[in-house]
């Protein structure tokens, strides 16, 4: 109906991840195509042309459309299904933490994972490694934000996997390759095998 | 049906614009409750418990239930009207737009505005003198995006204003206070007075 779905991916990221994850629960195939983000192969000509003048993946491609932006692509997958919400509340507070994700967590956790894990902090440049204080408190916080929040709850919203949940395991579930310790927030880590136990899930490495 | 809307807020800061701009579009009244960030006022114990746990503004306030992150408030607002696309892709390509926003365009273009505008320069910590080039880079780049995609557009999505004009157009409008120069950008400027030309436009000043 809508044409084939390919994801433009570099499959070690954390929102290449997420679609992955959002495809597998809702049992909608894609096919991938794999992208050396250390190599530059997302910066190409080409690249920016015609899959994101960004210069970023995830791309979700729709038959001929591009689609990017990990959160974007997530919500065109489960649109209708069950992993947003029906109540308009709920809806917009699964948004919330979607938006949470991309502005307070994804630069911290996720950087400081990319730069140790894969970058190596030896490669780092000076102004990156002068960051790395102020990210690592920077998603400390974050982590603590979602403590208090999952502190008596199974999920982000409601009582069920949404987009929320998808979203913010991404990288979560890896902060330790960015040297993110997670037994001060049990609740969050809790809350990462109530994610991982729901039928469907896949991991990163599928 | 909902209760009175309060938009917790601080008045300058684009963010919280977003959802002014988007009410008004709307014709629905908020009540606004001003807080002075620059004193700390979104950290105090009571705003951590009360209002937003991740310590920022804006926040709409929905009878007795507290919405963060402006963008999630703005699609609330909007749910089920026209500043929502209909279909199913252009609905998720104006999400793609205000993730955009928050992580391409926001840390960048609105950081170096409250930097340089709010803050002042002379004030500001050593850490955040030293990001100055980085974010000044970072958002001319988003600006570039920006103006290849609206080349030969009047909107981000479709022909009508969308929830992804209103967020890219709150700090877009005044990135000259970041030392933003606009002129190479067009298509941005073009795009800037098509918004502003939309019946029931206010300004930030409004």
């Amino acid at each position: 109906m809508t044409g084939r779905l390919v994801l433009h991916e570099y499959s070690a990221s954390g929102n290449c991840y997420k679609i992955r994850l959002t495809a597998a629960h809702l049992g909608v195939p894609l096919e991938r195509r794999e992208y050396d983000i250390l190599k530059g192969e997302t910066r190409t000509p080409e690249f920016l042309r015609d899959v994101n003048g960004n210069g970023r993946i995830p791309v979700l491609q729709i038959g001929g459309r591009f689609l990017p932006e990990s959160n974007a692509a997530c919500c065109w997958l489960a649109d209708g299904s069950g992993l947003i919400p029906a109540d308009r509340f709920d809806r917009a507070d699964m948004l919330r933490w979607m938006f949470f994700e991309q502005y307070s967590h994804e630069p911290n956790v996720a950087t400081l994972r990319f730069w140790l894990e894969y970058v190596g902090e030896a490669a780092l440049s000076d102004q990156q490694r002068a960051q790395i204080p102020a990210r690592r408190a920077a998603g400390e916080a974050a982590l603590a934000v979602m403590e208090r929040h999952l502190a008596g709850r199974r999920f982000f919203v409601g009582d069920a996997l949404s987009l929320a949940d998808i979203a913010l395991y991404a990288y979560s579930h890896v902060a330790h390759e960015g040297g993110f310790d997670l037994d001060p927030y049990p609740a969050v880590s809790a809350w990462l095998a109530n994610v991982a136990a729901v039928p469907g899930h896949v991991t990163m490495n599928d």
